[in-house]
C-alpha cells in the first residue's frame, strides 16, 4: 500500500564525515528511499532536535572555530579541522559518510502490506532510529511512536530521548536505593522535564545550574532546591541543598573540571554529620555521580575528600533500557505520551532547515551547547520535493 | 583462669591525637589492660606491620615535615603542624587521643572462663581489633585467629588487611563478571600476595610498577605481565597487556594522578578493536577501577577518552567482607592461614619497638609508603614490663 507510486522517492539527508587527513565535511547528500518491505514505513520527517548528543557524532573531533563554508547556498559544505591530537579517537568513523540525528517524528506517508505498517498511514509518529537529519526515513513500524491525535511532529519530535533519561534518572535512583538525587545542567530541557517529573511524583531533587537567571528559571517552574555553581556560597548551598533533600545520588551533564567531586564531597560533609564513630575512611553510605554527558569535555578532577564509599560512571540511555527490560521500558514511553504537552513539553529556540544547520552563525548557535540555544530541524522546510 | 594475678596489668599504647589547634601530637600512654570477661582474651602483642592503613590514622592530615621530637628517648613525644586547610578533614578526631595499629599478633597470657577463651591460652592469635600497637590488648576470644603451630607472632602479624585484600580483588573480580585484573603499586607486600594468588588460580594479572628494581622483583616472582609506569613506553606496554589477559577491572592503591584514567583508556583501546560498528559512546563492555588506596592524595585526573561504559570508585575490604557475608569470609580466612608461610608470606625491612615508631629518622623511612620500606612494630621489644 503506497502513498505514491513511480520513481524512486529521494531525500536530503545532513552528512558528516570525517577525514583521515584531519578534515570534517558537513553536506547534504541526496540519498534513494527505499520502498518498505511488509513491516516498515516511510516518515516524512517534519522535526528533529539537535541534542547534545548528536553533536558528538555532527562534529566529530573537530574544532569548529576553524569553520568554513563552501557550496550553493541551497547545498553548502562546511569543512573544519580536527587537531591531530584528537584524530585518533576518530579511528573508528574515518571516511565513513554518516547520517546524524537520533530522534525525531513526522507523518508517515507510505507503509509496508504488514497490518502494522498499514495501521501507521496518516498517523504522525516519532522515532529514534539515526539518520532524522533526512526528508524521509524507511524504518521498521515496531519502532515508531503513534502520537496521540492533536500532537505535531514538533511537539513529539523529542520523545525519547530527553523524556526517558529524565524517567532513567528517577529510576535508577530508585532501583540503586537511593531517594533523592542531584542533577546538573538543571535548566536544560531534559532538566526541565527532570523538575516536573520529580515534583509530580514528590521526589527530592537539588538542582544545579550555571548562572542567576538559570536559577530564577528553575525556581519560576517550581523547583524548591536551585544551587548556582557561579555564587561565592556555592559549596554551603549545595551541602544544605543535599542535607534538606538526603540526596546521595547525582546526574552530571558537564563531565569535566571539579563539579563531580564537589557533589560527592558535600554529600559526604552531610553524611558525616550523622557519624558516631570516626573512620578515616569516611562514611558507609555510598555516594553515587552518573556522568551521562560531556559539556565538558575535559578532564574530571575528583579531590578525593569523600572517604571510600563512592563512584562515578558513565551514564547512557541505552544500557539502562537494556538493563530495566523491554516491558520496564513499555510503561516509560507510554508515562511520555500520556504526557507529552504538560511533563515532557520541549522549549526551542528556533526551526532551521537542513541548510540552515549548514550555516556558520548558526552552528555558532546550537554549536555552543548551551541552555537557552536549543534548535529543531524541519528536514523538510524550504525544500522543493 | 589468669595466668598471673595481682595487681591490675598495665601497657604502653601509642597514641595519636589531632588538637584543634592544627597539632599532631603522637606519644607512648600507659593503660590499663583490663581483666577478661569470660569471653575474652589478653593478648601479649609481638608484632603488628605498619600498614599504609595505619599511616592515615597515625599521622593525620599532619605535614610531617614540620615534624619534632620531644621527651625522653623512652618516651618519646612527635608534634607536627597540621595545615589549615586540611584541618576540616580531621573534625571527626579532633582532641580524641587514639590508639593505632590495625592488625597484630602475639601470645594470649591470660583468658576469661570460657571454653573458648581458655583454649586459646598460651597460643599465637592473630587478629584485627585496632590499638594494636600495644603491649597487651584484651579482645574477644571469637575475634581471635588462633594461628598453626610453628608459626611466629611476625609470620602471622598481616594475616587479615593485605591476604584478604589480595583475596578480595580477586573474588569482587568474578562477582562482577571479569575474568582478569590490572593491579597498581604492584610490587608491595599485598601486590606480590596477588601474584601468587593469581598464578595460583590462574587468573591473568596486569602488575603495573613505578621503577625498572620492581619490575624485576615481579618478573623474578613469576609475573607475566609487569608494566613499569614510568618508562616511555608504559602506555603501549599497558595496553598490550590488557589485550593478552582480557582485563576490565583494576584494583589502584595510588588514588590520585592519572594513572586510574589511563588505565580505563588503555581498556576502551582493547575493547574497541573488536567493535564492528562506530558508536560515539565507545564500547559496551563495563570498565571498572576500584580505588583501594591514597599512596596520591592529589586529586584524580580522569581524562575521559573511554567511552560511557566506566566506573570508578572505593573498595574497601570492610564492605567487601559485610557483602559477601561471614560464612564466605571465613572460606578465605581458612586460606589464609592455610597459605600463610607461602602465597601470603609478608616481608619486612625491619622490627623496631614503640618507642622507635616516634623517632624522626625511622618516621622518615616508614612514613614514605614506599614499597621496600616496610616495618613490623613489636610493642614488647625494649620494654622492662
Amino acid at each position: 500500500m503506497q502513498v505514491d507510486t513511480g520513481k524512486a522517492r529521494t531525500a536530503l539527508q545532513l552528512r558528516s564525515l570525517v577525514k583521515s587527513s584531519g578534515e570534517l565535511e558537513l553536506s547534504l547528500a541526496r540519498v534513494t528511499v527505499p520502498s518498505p518491505a511488509p513491516d516498515e514505513v516511510v516518515i516524512r520527517v517534519d522535526a528533529s532536535p539537535i541534542n547534545p548528543s548528536d553533536l558528538g557524532l555532527l562534529f566529530g573531533a573537530a574544532d569548529m572555530s576553524t569553520a568554513t563554508q563552501s557550496g550553493t547556498l541551497a547545498n553548502p559544505v562546511v569543512t573544519a579541522s580536527i587537531p591531530e591530537r584528537r584524530l585518533a579517537s576518530m579511528a573508528g568513523r574515518l571516511d565513513q559518510s554518516m547520517p546524524v540525528g537520533n530522534e525525531g517524528a513526522g507523518l508517515v506517508v507510505e507503509a509496508g502490506a504488514s497490518d502494522a505498517a498499514r495501521a501507521l498511514l496518516g498517523r504522525t509518529v516519532a522515532v529514534s532510529g539515526g539518520a532524522m537529519y533526512s526528508q524521509y526515513r524507511c524504518v521498521k513500524a515496531e519502532h515508531c511512536l503513534a502520537l496521540p491525535e492533536g500532537t505535531t511532529a514538533a511537539e513529539g519530535a523529542s520523545c525519547f530521548i530527553n523524556p526517558l533519561t529524565a524517567l532513567g534518572m528517577v529510576e535508577t535512583m530508585r532501583l540503586e536505593g537511593h531517594t533523592a538525587l542531584v542533577h546538573t545542567a538543571a535548566a536544560s530541557n531534559l532538566g526541565r522535564m527532570l523538575n516536573r517529573i520529580c515534583i509530580a511524583d514528590g521526589v527530592g531533587l537539588v538542582n544545579i545550574v550555571r548562572s542567576a537567571p538559570q536559577e530564577d528559571l528553575l525556581r519560576a517552574l517550581g523547583a524548591r532546591h536551585v544551587c548556582n555553581s557561579s555564587a561565592p556560597s556555592f559549596i554551603d548551598d549545595l551541602t544544605a541543598a543535599i542535607a534538606a533533600t538526603g540526596a546521595t545520588i547525582a546526574f552530571d551533564a558537564i563531565g569535566g573540571g571539579k563539579l563531580a567531586g564537589q557533589i560527592l564531597t558535600c554529600m559526604e560533609t552531610v553524611l558525616s554529620r550523622s557519624v558516631t564513630a570516626y573512620s578515616r575512611y569516611g562514611s558507609t553510605t555510598r555516594k553515587q555521580v552518573y556522568v551521562y554527558g560531556a559539556l565538558d569535555v575535559g578532564p574530571t578532577v575528583l579531590d578525593r575528600r569523600f572517604g571510600f564509599a563512592w563512584s562515578i560512571g558513565g551514564w547512557l540511555l541505552t544500557a539502562f533500557l537494556q538493563k530495566i527490560g523491554p516491558a520496564a521500558a513499555q510503561k516509560l514511553r507510554a508515562r511520555v505520551i500520556a504526557e507529552l504537552k504538560t511533563t515532557f513539553a520541549s522549549h526551542y529556540s528556533k526551526v532551521i532547515s537542513l541548510a540552515d544547520a549548514l550555516r556558520l552563525d548558526e552552528i555558532a548557535v546550537y554549536g555552543t551547547r548551551a541552555t537557552g540555544g536549543k534548535y529543531l530541524i524541519n528536514p523538510n522546510q524550504g525544500v522543493a520535493d
